[in-house]
């Protein structure tokens, strides 16, 4: 991209009444909004977030704090409207889209859930690879679609977010391979399991590794081999929202782990995304690190949903 | 203060759907503002944002980027809701009101200003005092009684904002003497002077303590000597509002350099304070490390207005 938009966004922004560059960051994401958009002076965004959720076999190896059931009852509360990022979307206007792309639950009922199932959770990649090629095709097919849907919907901001019991777990694994990271460097407690969980969760991760060898050369492979179906929906979604020059606001570990992907799989992409917020999770500086990405908000938090997106309003 | 509603908070936010502690510093601000209010549920807060607006004398000296008209033509500017202040507070839903507490001009056919003109700008502290004791305590007065007034009305959350050009040299004195700090710690480049401009403004803030002498244990004294009308309106107000258990958002280095004032004054009101923002002025940091209270948000910003307030909502 040339910098044309940036240099009009900043010229209207040193017109207005308050000392040049005096509001920091928020200066630097309207420039960064206006060019990715090319145009100027750019519509409000139509902010639209989309919640993917998936089941991880990787749950069978015991590394995450909550049973998986919880991932389907999260479901469920995200589309009565109670989790913690419907109230935050609330506040900034955003539209909540909850999208099952491999909920290990039968949701056939749901008539507001979007139903892309690809199947019941991947399976245990401490056994061999989470999904098939096929797979994982199909859910970078299905984010870019969602994408592709809002774009013709009217929306000019996307965000990111995920629920998968286990999911940090994949989410290590592929900051591991992609950043060529050590597991105990990337790998946190996630929703919050103790030291000795940790260390187990990190000899999983190793072993899926080993058991697996992605190819750090191949993005599709290490979605194939370590990852989620969530994780592949959010790559997806970023591909699709950048061919539309829609931007994305990515939350958290999970997302961001999505993010190596589509980045591994189309370089230009990084330049559409904004990083909502620092996780406590120690891959996520790490990931952010390779993405050359600096998070906005730092408020301690470990919940990747999706609602940090709203600061970005 | 008791800790019963900081648990009882805490109780309720871990019965929410998520995992405990998840949500990070927006569960510590939703312990605080229960713990404030003693009340839960705690209904939602009714915003209002005073920003104070007044001139001062040391700009004689040469210690600002922008001509001391600026601050009259930024009051006409908040009115008409074109500052950076307005848009933000426009998307949170907060009331901006705009004190004129002493401006160096005539805004008697404003009628949507609040009229508090303790006189045309403060004098050149670094001659003499900055204002009488009558003055600063006048100040002082303004702001508690547009507290009580904004109770009344229903206000629940209050931030302090300010304009002023040359209020940086206030503030860099205030905390130089408050927080027995070496001036170069704590004088920055305000809106923006240069190398030259900085090392001048360093000298006239030394030499207006030298000449003034501020007893650093009596507020008041610091206030009439190196202080200014709008540090002293917003010290007011966060007097007025604690004592009516609201909590105040402070916004930056100067409303920061009020609180320094209100704390030393009453240090129980320190528990009734949010600091929004991490200012890049050097001395925030030191005052802020003096109050023992940590800034929610580090967007690179230096403008006071009052505009960071939004995010605490």
């Amino acid at each position: 991209m040339t910098r044309k938009w940036q240099s009009r966004a900043q010229n209207h922004l040193d017109r207005l009444t308050k000392p040049p560059g005096s509001l920091g960051r928020l200066e630097e994401i309207a420039r960064w909004f206006i060019q990715v958009k090319g145009k100027f002076p750019p519509a409000l965004p139509q902010k639209m977030l989309f919640t993917f959720a998936a089941d991880h076999g990787v749950t069978d190896e015991g590394v995450s704090a909550f049973p998986k059931s919880v991932t389907a009852q999260m479901v469920h509360n995200f589309l009565k409207g109670g989790a913690a990022v419907n109230v935050l979307a609330r506040h900034t206007g955003a539209e909540v889209r909850v999208v099952d792309i491999g909920v290990d639950a039968d949701f056939k009922s749901l008539p507001n859930l979007i139903h892309r199932k690809i199947a019941c959770g991947t399976k245990n990649m401490a056994q061999g690879p989470a999904m098939s090629r096929h797979a994982a095709e199909t859910s970078l097919k299905t984010g870019i679609v969602l994408a592709e849907k809002a774009t013709q919907e009217g929306a000019t901001l996307l965000g990111a977010g995920e629920m998968g019991i286990g999911n940090t777990t994949a989410a290590s694994a592929i900051t591991a391979v992609l950043c060529k990271a050590p597991v105990n460097k990337v790998t946190g407690r996630g929703t919050g399991v103790d030291d000795a969980a940790l260390a187990h969760k990190q000899k999983i991760i190793d072993q899926a590794i080993r058991v697996n060898e992605p190819d750090s050369k191949d993005p599709l492979d290490i979605l194939v081999k370590v990852g989620g179906f969530e994780i592949g929906g959010m790559a997806g979604l970023i591909l699709g929202a950048a061919a539309n020059r829609i931007p994305v606001v990515i939350d958290g570990f999970i997302s961001t782990s999505a993010a190596l992907i589509a980045v591994a799989l189309k370089p230009a992409v990084s330049s559409y995304l904004l990083v909502a917020h620092q996780s406590v999770e120690p891959g996520h500086q790490i990931a952010l690190k390779h993405l050359g990405l600096s998070p906005l908000l730092d408020l301690d938090m470990r919940l990747g949903e999706g609602g940090k997106a709203r600061v970005r309003s």
